[in-house]
């Protein structure tokens, strides 16, 4: 099962996801100028899979960044998922969908089966379990999976998701829900194909999650350019796995303002993803 | 600025949103003989422009149906939404998308901007304030609006959008936001730029948005094949305006199962949306 490969390559390889939100104002110089935007992105992403994949456990393309730059960029992100399974990498889709019946089973086929096919994509949840259950027929065969947005890692999260409801937060009301329809799929590791995206920058909420919900496997955002470090991140993990802790920015834009990051960006983005892998071990005690 | 657009297309034209969510399965054999699936959308998406475009206030895009098809099917969706501007047609792009930061500044660039530009986008309220005010500066020339997703008009709304949150349901809280947020976009039609998605299967949600907040255009989703009719829809309406209201399944297939619907698809749906116009006319007592 997906859930247990990526658990797997969280005990082999540490929990760092590099994040490939690539926009042109992060690529390097030298590459802008000898490629089309989209191409320069595709080169940048492939070295910089290459450089990372042995030191982090997955890769997470935020398709808005691909969208923006059209159809070129599009085959971009296609291409760089490609270039990332030949490594025998794992591809997260930060695509954040979410939509109902038919228009939910357009973007599932999408983004689980069509051209755009990812491992494991992030799913929106406001419009309710409608939402879900379009992708839960690609979950059967075991190789995909989804992360259901829980508790995000922006300031104004607050905003409707910490809302009372009951005496509860919201998002732990989405979180319950989230645990009910990933019961069916648990694998070896104990960890849903069913995940959940609960933010680094509200260390309390992320903590009462992983108490109340043990079999949620979490997509942890905010590390790093947002402003969370390893202690902030370390109350998602149970027994040193269960998540994983994305981190963009801070690990493909590590380059800009090196004198040879021109150059050696990939070189930057694996000191970064390996520093920042050391930050999380160490308040994890490994 | 374009919600008075919008409103003087309704007043002109009627309240139809014609929804282009065109799938192959959709399409008639003959488009599909000879056309690869994307170009056959492109197709008959411009019959059914041309045989429409007199009679309805704006068209919709649920982009899910072309990422399905792939980079091609997105050229569809660009190539579609600029025969409808050609027209002079005002473009909703159902894209429902959601994030923050650069991120949405980003899908900001993508789908307000960039080479998929339409007029309005919708946009899930989940992550708070943070996933809208990246579309605000494109709002500030007048020529861009959003739709915010309130109450929708799946059956598992209620999920979460019903929670009552300190004794009013959660939607009437986002309600509460998409107007406060608009109050700095209101046009000359009294309306403003930043309007709601409210869903035609909940009447009583529908009455309850438009009684407290007469500022909100409304998107309607839900007539035709999820169920609601013009009776349902009718009380989105303030004076006979302030909402558009889409139909998709049951206009752009509206030719399926008749002896001359392979060659006659465009007919079809035109009558399909003159008939919807004069089912809600008449509930408005027009």
């Amino acid at each position: 099962m997906i859930i247990d490969r990526l658990f797997d390559a969280v005990a082999k390889l540490g929990p760092v996801c590099v994040g490939l939100d690539t926009s042109p104002q992060l690529l390097p110089a030298s590459l802008l100028a000898k490629l089309p935007p989209a191409q320069a992105a595709l080169a940048f992403n492939r070295d910089v899979i290459g450089a990372t994949v042995d030191i982090c456990a997955c890769f997470k393309l935020q398709i808005a960044h691909y969208e923006a730059l059209g159809v070129d960029g599009l085959a971009c992100y296609r291409e760089t998922v490609a270039y990332a399974h030949d490594k025998g990498a794992i591809v997260i889709g930060d695509v954040k969908r979410g939509d109902i019946a038919s228009t939910g089973e357009m973007y599932a086929r999408a983004h689980l089966a069509g051209e755009f096919a990812v491992d494991m994509i992030t799913v929106n949840p406001y419009m309710g379990r409608d939402t879900i259950f379009p992708y839960l027929p690609y979950l059967e065969s075991g190789e995909k999976g989804i992360f259901v947005l829980v508790r995000t890692s922006n300031p104004s999260a607050q905003d409707f998701q910490e809302i009372e409801c009951g005496g509860r937060p919201l998002f732990l009301r989405v979180a319950r829900a989230v645990a009910e329809w990933g019961e069916d799929h648990i694998g070896r590791s104990g960890y849903s194909a069913i995940g959940g995206v609960v933010g680094a920058t509200g260390t309390d909420q992320l903590a009462a999650v992983r108490a109340e919900f043990p079999s949620i496997f979490f997509l942890v955002p905010g590390y790093g350019a947002q402003g969370a470090g390893g202690r902030d991140v370390a109350p998602a993990f149970r027994d040193g796995n269960g998540a994983v802790v994305n981190a963009s920015r801070s690990i493909i834009g590590a380059h800009r303002g090196k004198p040879d990051g021109d150059k050696c960006y990939a070189s930057y983005a694996r000191a970064a993803a390996v520093k920042m892998r050391e930050d999380i071990d160490r308040w994890l005690g490994k």
